[in-house]
């Protein structure tokens, strides 16, 4: 299956590309080689490949143009055209133009590892891997690559070096990394753009991939032949965020976020950069059926992690987004001891492990926003009882999930973190939901001269500084689900405290955004942001228009599509977000809420089409049940899925929650039917999905 | 004079600087060349040179290694080794790589103009120039150099094309420029540290030019054969300032200051980016003989500039600085109605024209650093009558001078400056001081979104608009005084209401500054800071340390010192910083700051050494008097000056005002001898500086 490159007609046609300078020189060289004369004695250029295990993957690696370009074909197909590589450094100058081929090593693995939780117990990583040592004649890097069959990652190392010695400081200026996406013109991207004030809290666009300016990743998009692929990048630790540039039309090229100096990454020889992913597949489901950006990430370092417990919580959040409860101090006050006792209460009945509290703390009143330093970590207000409440919790068997709003004000957090994380352990609290909610690029920090300085979301600093919280966490036995994050890029298996994060726009849009989050909006999510890792969406409102149908803002879904969501949005830790008040008046569809676990020993994406549906089977953990959530965009639509995922010769009652005859997300969104039936591996289920409405069903193992 | 090369050798060696894989081609086509064949047949590389009128400059642009690269030899010598050049658009990608020479225009020009005010009123422009058209085969963009006797300049043109009319926008995400300098461990440098929390406001550092990380620019140095360079910017206009950031030892890149999300220019087609400048003397005063900044900017945009008034001024300022009064309301408010007046009883008793009143207007209570959202531009404190404050001033014939302190917040005063400027125009006010302190990359803006964003004082956005406040300014017959301004990059010629800035430690770090000023500070601005334009210093402080000699916070010069400051750090106007009552306690030395004027028919440096010493003589406009300034750091020394710029056969009282036999500025500065003498053009005149001391002498025409 894999191309053969001929070496003289390589370098032939990639002359084309040089100036004419070169070309008319090389034109010589190729009639001179091809007449007969020991090519490499002219030019030393290299080329290199390396296959996916099942070969139908190819990455090209060439230094043939006098620099690092890698080109990359699937099932014959080239799907990334030659792409420049390279680092340029404030101190040397360009890693990239005049490095060539040193030499090359090879390894293969194939390995299956387990996840203490997780979309699936055992993981296979399984891959070819070279990695190619460049070089200018005075200082030398290398580029790894892994060719897995769901897609390829590399990075760049560059090694500590006599050459470097006299440089302990290496400061990053611009990345030269590209992905040339052939016929942009032809290519359908889903995406959202990179750099924005608003983080990556957005709608999805959906153009064609010659309209993208900047973007985040992951940046989805499908080929003319329906190759479908997705950009992102694994194990982002002490480096800046990559985003994509479009320069020329479909050429992408990494943008790292600069330090607020204009840096983008600081650090020193001896460094090794994340991974820049592409994954690849030949439908849509392909891409949610990969664990690439797992595999691409350290093992845990945490050691034993059984303290990390998935889990479904309440909380007292919803009522401050409805404007019924407010998180500053006063008569509609949320985070009271009689309301969270209220909430533990409910938890405690209804089968939840965690009850969040936000705005328990001192700092909510007055203007928080672009004044984090407001906010104590410490300090309760008044008519919240700590003691009281953890010593209620524990009667009730029910943990007090714990809140800190830095608003981005990073340094008086960093300044209260120890004692914060200390006052929640001594409490039994294990898991933190933390948020960063300030403007893209108005991250405050006090720098070591004293001054404040603005800094981004994802620039190298807060990459630093989320993974600070989440290691001063871990020491204490707690769980860190970060809001406002940086971008998941797999740290979950190095760190697997770091339970889930936000970074996509979530259900509390559907309060107050404007516009609301659209019916596709979750037909989108599980093709984009979902690959980078677990998301805390907080879905399950049963009340979707406590304004009525004729508002803006109302839960664009019907009610059980609310419910496939707990299956479709994989999330270790899932929210039941409405009030009590809501799910006690339908406790017959809450049933499934109470029913679904957070984790699962098996996964499979069943179908779907990003942008317009997608279905889920998934096996929970520690039994023999399985569950499936299916979801559409505004087009109602009929799934036929096979039950073969089931265990053969095994009988099951399906309990299935589904849209009603009449229901509609717009006009009925509360018609829902649910009803049970005995099926088998052989059976095959008909569903039928209401516009932007959805199924869920439990597999009960009889 | 100018050295020559034959370009098969030019080519040999230029390609010891390529990979293997080109080396190994070309040394095939350099034998081929040495072997008769026509050159050009199989290599189109140029390189093309142009030379200063006098020679002595000689400047190579060559694209034989594939990309336009430029060489600066000085009387032989190379002084800028090969150098890169090129631009990075995010849309386009690199325009270097792969460009080279299409064509080649050159003209000669050899012109005087004049200025409205200045340190001379004719200026000569006399340049070679050439200007290359560099082509990829599908894109072009032109280089334009200019060699002047004095130094040269360069820039890139980026025409509109038709390969460019679907990018109506142009992101430039890096410029290429290098400035590659010989011998950097063996160069000294003279440098302050660029894009810093304290803006330009640093005491200059003085190391071999190895050890610059980043520097501002001007950036001055000295090579191993005493020749003087100083590398900077003319006509900065909607555009980044340029940086310089040392990556190899010796190779300084541009490292032009990015927006807040990363962009650095945000740009279209046929755009033209400021001059890159290399002054270059055989020695120090050269530099200070050089007039290449202005040359190389547009002639004036304003027309009739007559109401643009050169002058002195006193004002409510240095109180502040000293605490004896406060800039907020309060018992000790400085800008009161009364002592308005009072400084308007003194500036006409002494002949200044000018009273500037910092404090004026409301915002100045409560903390308005990082908020100058605080300040109103049109609401007086109720205890400054602005009205019956400008008719006292017309009663004097003293004009109020206005101020404006945006502590950085720009939208703020850019949403309040028409009726701030027309409130000034109504009374009278032809001069307004701005104002913006904020730590570097703290300003803040309101972009479209509304989001508030942080940009730099020396990004293109506040580049825009210091200039905008310019114009605005203009059209209502009012100059600006800039403090905290982007760097002067001679826009004065242009825009000749742009009367003054600060833009370096001035001498309000005397009062609070730790340090305050060093001695050797104002014997290195003049090569550094002040080869970029005029400076309001504010010198003439009398009572050199309030708080007692061995007080840390003191100004370290000698009294004389102080007088020589007016006419060594031109600006056409002039503050007599101290307060009144330190003026009339010594009325004889403060005669010299009565009669010294602010404007010039000509400027001579006489003599001087970076950070040692220096030694102006000036002609005073309109008028044959000539006055001359010389001052020195720490060491005491001797200089014999010759007048022989003194018109020939005219006799003149020198009336000098000199430090005392026992002058010494740490235990002794007020001992100062004031004596006259007759003097012609034949004679010679030896000046005795004490430590930190100076001399200041007026050459009155009999």
């Amino acid at each position: 299956m894999t191309p053969s490159y001929p070496q003289p007609a390589a370098l032939c046609r990639s002359v084309e590309t040089q100036s004419r300078f070169n070309k008319s020189i090389i034109s010589l060289t190729c009639a001179l080689a091809l007449s007969g004369l020991a090519f490499s004695s002219i030019v030393n250029a290299k080329t290199v490949h390396v296959t996916s295990p099942n070969t139908h993957i190819n990455i090209s690696l060439t230094d043939d143009n006098g620099r690092p370009e890698y080109q990359i074909d699937f099932n014959g197909k080239t799907v990334i055209n030659p792409s420049k590589l390279g680092l340029v450094f404030q101190q040397l100058g360009e890693f990239g133009s005049e490095f060539t081929i040193k030499n090359v090593s090879r390894s293969s693995v194939d390995q299956t590892w387990q996840q203490p939780w997780g979309e699936r117990e055992n993981v296979r990583d399984h891959y070819n891997r070279i990695k190619a040592t460049l070089s200018n004649g005075k200082l030398d890097f290398d580029i790894e690559f892994k060719a897995f069959n769901d897609g390829i990652g590399f990075r760049y190392l560059v090694p500590k070096q006599a050459g470097l010695t006299s440089t302990p400081k290496l400061d990053i200026t611009d990345e030269l990394t590209e992905f040339v996406i052939p016929n942009p013109q032809l290519t359908t991207a889903w995406w959202i753009p990179g750099r924005g004030w608003n983080r990556y809290e957005y709608l999805y666009r959906t153009t064609t991939l010659d309209k993208i300016d900047r973007a985040h990743t992951p940046m989805t998009f499908r080929t003319t032949d329906g190759v479908h692929m997705s950009i992102h990048e694994a194990a982002l630790t002490d480096y800046a965020a990559m985003v994509l540039n479009q320069g020329r039309d479909g050429t992408l090229r990494a943008d790292l976020t600069p330090w607020s100096d204009g840096i983008r990454v600081k650090t020193q020889p001896g460094f090794t950069t994340p991974w820049r992913t592409i994954q690849i597949a030949s439908n849509a489901t392909g891409l949610l059926n990969s664990d690439l950006i797992l595999n691409l990430n350290e093992p845990n370092k945490l050691g034993d992690v059984s303290w990390v417990q998935p889990g479904k919580y309440v909380g007292i959040w919803w009522g401050m987004h409805l404007n019924e409860n407010t998180w500053g101090s006063g008569p509609k006050h949320g985070a009271t001891t009689s309301e969270t006792k209220r909430y533990m209460d409910f938890a405690a009945q209804y089968g939840f492990d965690g009850v969040l509290v936000e705005g328990w703390n001192e700092g909510w009143d007055g203007s928080w926003f672009h004044n984090g330093d407001v906010f104590s970590f410490t300090k309760a207000y008044p008519d919240f009882d700590i003691d009281a409440i953890s010593q209620y919790g524990k009667s009730k068997n029910v943990r007090l999930i714990g809140h800190h709003e830095t608003s981005g004000s990073v340094t008086n957090y960093r300044n209260q973190m120890s004692n914060a994380y200390d006052l929640y352990k001594k409490h039994g609290v294990t898991q933190v939901k933390t948020g960063y909610v300030a403007d893209g690029g108005d991250i405050k920090r006090i720098d070591e001269n004293g001054i404040v300085r603005h800094e981004w979301h994802d620039g190298q600093f807060m990459v630093n500084e989320y993974l600070h919280s989440v290691t001063e966490a871990a020491k204490r036995g707690i769980s860190i689900n970060t809001h406002e994050p940086i971008k998941d890029t797999g740290l979950r298996r190095t760190y697997p405290n770091w339970i889930a994060r936000e970074g996509a726009r979530g259900q509390e849009f559907n309060a107050w955004g404007s516009p609301p989050n659209n019916p596709e909006h979750t037909a989108i999510l599980p093709y984009t942001r979902m690959l980078a890792g677990p998301m805390d969406f907080t879905p399950g409102i049963f009340n979707l228009a406590p304004q009525g149908l004729d508002a803006e803002n109302r839960v664009q879904t019907t009610l059980t599509k609310q419910l496939a969501l707990y299956v479709v949005l994989y999330s270790p830790i899932q929210m039941a977000a409405d009030l009590p008040r809501n799910y006690v008046q339908r406790l017959d569809a809450f049933q499934f809420i109470q029913d679904v676990p957070t984790d699962w020993s098996e996964s499979i994406a069943l179908a779907g089409d990003i942008g317009d549906y997608v279905a889920f089977a998934r096996k929970q953990r520690g039994a023999e049940d399985w569950y499936l959530g299916a979801l559409t965009d505004e087009n109602p639509r009929k799934l036929t899925v096979k039950l073969d995922f089931l265990t053969a010769g095994q009988r099951y009652e399906a309990q299935i929650y589904r849209d009603g005859n009449n229901a509609d997300w717009l006009t009925n969104p509360y018609d829902y039917v649910i009803e049970t039936k005995v099926v088998s591996a052989t059976d095959t289920l008909a569903l039928s999905l209401a516009s932007s409405g959805g199924s869920a069903i439990r597999f009960k193992a009889l």
